[in-house]
């Protein structure tokens, strides 16, 4: 169901490695900082939520392109200064020591800013043939609004206010869902903004299944905190607790936690049955979030 | 001669402070610390720039609102860290603690993140009258690329490699003109893409009035360290010579770098010569660059 996955990965990786050569030697350390963060793996969740969601909608692979490369220095960025010591002071990622870990704090810093530039110098420079430059700025607008202070940027500071202090349910779910679930509505939204789907009613399914879906990554994040191993994980299993943070295993209990987790899926899937499209691909991705292991 | 100087500081400061001010509250403590940097005064070179060459051309003031503060959000951003303990380890800017004195440090690199995204998303959203899409994408990819690994973020790594180090006259002047003088060159462009001059030439001349500024800017920087005082600065007069930064002074010696200064200036004013406009208030503004006493 997922036979794109991996294809679509190696794509991503790929392009943004040609992206990187592409830089001309201005410091060799900050390239070689992005370079090192941007591949070091990782699920590619949402390049491959840009490429499902074309692909469903008739979009061309080669348009799709920009804005999957373009998420992922976005999202990569969000990791680095994540994981700064002033941050979440992690050492690990991906199961490769943490950016300011392999090169220092200020490198790390910089590379972030960087790539954060770099995901709108992309998004802004990518040669489109099927995207009219009207689409081509409204891709830019979302990405600007869903990374930045209404979006994953707010959602990193929320995160922040509560470190030490607990949280409601409720509160809990506002974090997370302009924390991460802000990256993933604006996949979503890229995608779509490649076709040529102009139902506002279909990109309110497609955003509604990624809001469920968000959700339930994060809710099955948590529960690897608990249930996962350090080697698989590539991160500290246990990190969350250690660091003090709420979780929904914490706040409603491990078997609620993973009933919640499969509402949303079903949640996700349900949202997808209003689309006249193949949403075959992208009901298995949402099965695939909380099958994960890492 | 600069009479708009004080009357676009204060609209800038006005339409970021309303821009600021639209924003819902995500997290109080992030959002304070954004208007904190960003109202704190300042020279407000840049949007002064994107005013004073689109007034120049015949653009609209209120389509050159949003890259004036699109461009401040961005240099804004960049001063938070820069001043980081990582970074440069500053303790006042602009006569106030810095903002992870006054805040902390992972609030003055989230709010310096925020920043950048908001940024794009000002330049983006900004309702342009007069300016067609295609020109609007312009402008985006004009601040990206030159805020990036290729401009600004490129000067910084370049900047940081060479602390405690010796630097040629050359690559101090490759570092600068990264560091500083792509942001200018990129403010005096978005004022261009807000007319409707088409002519490259006119761009060229504006943008080697731009490089030559910039890099003036800089020398008179190095050269107020040396003569300024820390009250007049509204930072510490000596701290290049503390942190162990090559300067044009360093280099040179300061006569000689005071006259670099002027033969900068000079250069800039002759640039403009070619221009079919009233260049007054830019050669005005270039000879103030090096008359400034902050």
């Amino acid at each position: 169901m997922l036979q794109n996955l991996a294809a679509d990965q190696q794509r991503v990786g790929q392009l943004m490695s040609s992206l990187l050569s592409d830089l001309t030697i201005t410091d060799p350390r900050l390239l070689d900082a992005m370079q090192y963060s941007l591949l070091l793996g990782g699920k590619r969740l949402r390049p491959f939520l840009v490429y499902s969601v074309g692909r469903m909608l008739g979009a061309e692979l080669t348009d799709l392109d920009g804005p999957a490369a373009a998420i992922e220095c976005l999202h990569t960025y969000s990791l680095i200064h994540d994981d700064l010591p002033a941050m979440d002071d992690d050492d690990l990622r991906r199961g490769k020591p943490t950016c300011h870990k392999a090169f220092d704090e200020a490198t790390a810093i910089l590379a972030g800013d960087a790539l954060q530039t770099l995901a709108f110098d992309i998004l802004a420079h990518h040669p489109y043939q099927h995207v009219d430059t009207s689409r081509q700025l409204q891709l830019l607008r979302e990405l600007a609004r869903q990374s930045g202070y209404h979006g994953m940027c707010g959602g990193q500071a929320i995160d922040l206010a509560h470190t030490n202090k607990t949280m409601s349910l409720a509160a809990l779910e506002h974090m997370h869902q302009l924390k991460t679930g802000a990256l993933i509505q604006c996949a979503v939204k890229l995608g779509w903004l490649c076709s040529k789907d102009e139902k506002p009613q279909h990109l309110n399914a497609l955003q509604s299944y990624a809001s469920a879906i968000g959700l339930a990554f994060q809710v099955q994040d948590d529960i690897l905190d608990i249930e996962g191993d350090t080697a698989t994980l590539g991160k500290p299993q246990g990190s969350d607790l250690e660091a003090n943070k709420v979780t929904y295993p914490a706040l409603m209990g491990l078997e609620p936690a993973r009933k919640k987790a499969e509402e949303l899926v079903a949640q996700a899937q349900q949202a997808l049955h209003t689309l006249p499209y193949d949403t075959t691909e992208l009901a298995a991705l949402a099965s695939y979030v909380i099958a994960r292991k890492f």
